[in-house]
Formats: structure tokens, C-alpha cells, sequence
């Protein structure tokens, strides 16, 4: 198995998620594992084009296949998406921290300007 | 200007997410806008690599560019990253559900066992 630092598990992820096939599939797993040949009949797909997604998300740890005679079948993998909802999470965490910033920048220039205006005595 | 449908927003934005340099320089970004060249310094690559990323993010609608003179400012979109922490949100949702259903299915075959032990008179 090979181990894969959080970035290049990152990299593997949101590739893996970058294809609206992809995304239904995991979906489709969320709800019962299934077999290729299923998901391929459900996506109206050839097997070789099920396969070919399929590994992309075995890569990214997101998917675990398990073969059984001659049938394939796939389940969601112990990973989940985690590391992805996080780092998105902080992401937006540092966004708004950016836009408080600007907020209190308006506010500064705000109180500037009562304080520039010419007092009345 | 394109207009994408949601799901071909989502194969971009999850697409621009998989590479730990364009996460960077939305980081970055999130805390200042800086120009095409201050971020290929930053990211230690050249400023033809750092146009690449940069189109990548701004065709996602993640970065917006802006031309001054011979300066191309970048700066985050207006659209963030809401849909793709709703559509993980969503998948964790089901992913909930059938581990919640999993448990159920635990506990019946157990309320099960007990009616099958043998009664004691």
C-alpha cells in the first residue's frame, strides 16, 4: 500500500471529486456497495470507462474494491472526506478574517473622516 | 463571460483545488491580493508556471485578475468554495445515513437473537 503525505492525499482527493461521474458514483456507494458492473449500467458506461474511474478513486483512498470470483465489488473507503471539508473550512476561516479586516479598515477611514471634519465652535 | 452549469462549476473548482500550489496561493490571496509575479516568487516557480495556476483558479471562478499598466493584480472570487463544502457536506450526510442504517440492521439482528434463544419455562 502505498502511504501518501496529507498533501498528495489532498491532490489525489479533490482530483478524484473533480469529475461530476465521479462524485455520483461515491454517492451511489454511500447508499450500497455495488459492483463495477453495476455502476457502469447505472452511469450508462462501459466497464473499461467505470474501471478507469473506479481506480481514480481507489488511488485517492476514497474507494475500497474487493474481488469475489469474477465480480468486482466496490465500497466506500475508512477515509471520508475529512481533510477535505477542513482544509475548505479553513479556508474560509482565513476569507473572512480577510473581509472583518476589511471591515474594520472602512470603520478606521470612517471615524478619519468625523474626525477631519472641520469642528464647530 | 462563461456561464457554467453547477456541476461543471464544481468539476473546475475541485479540479483547481487539486494541486497544493494553487491551494497556496488561494491562501495566500486570502490574506492579500498579490501580483502574478510576487506569487511566482513566493512559490518558488517561474512566472509561465505561475500564469498556468493562475488560470486554472480564474477559469474556476476562484481568483479574479485585474491588468494595471504592466501589473496583473489577483484577488480571491466572489464565489468561494460554499457549493463544494455543501456538496461534501451532503455526501457526509449519506455517508452518516448508511453507517446509521448499518447500526440499525446490528441491532435488529440482535433483537433477533434474543427472540431466538430458547424460552426458559
Amino acid at each position: 500500500m502505498v502511504q501518501f503525505s496529507a498533501t498528495a492525499r489532498l491532490d489525489a482527493s479533490f482530483a478524484a471529486l473533480s469529475d461530476a461521474t465521479r462524485r455520483g458514483v461515491l454517492e451511489q456507494l454511500a447508499r450500497a456497495e455495488a459492483s463495477i458492473t453495476d455502476l457502469a449500467a447505472r452511469f450508462h458506461m462501459t466497464l473499461t470507462g467505470m474501471k478507469k474511474h473506479i481506480q481514480v478513486l481507489e488511488r485517492a483512498g476514497l474507494v475500497v474494491t474487493e474481488k469475489i470470483g469474477r465480480v468486482r465489488t466496490c465500497r466506500l473507503g475508512a477515509q471520508g472526506l475529512a481533510d477535505e471539508a477542513a482544509w475548505i473550512a479553513g479556508y474560509h476561516q482565513l476569507w473572512n478574517a480577510r473581509f472583518d479586516a476589511l471591515d474594520q479598515v472602512i470603520a478606521e477611514l470612517k471615524a478619519q473622516e468625523n474626525l477631519d471634519e472641520p469642528e464647530r465652535h
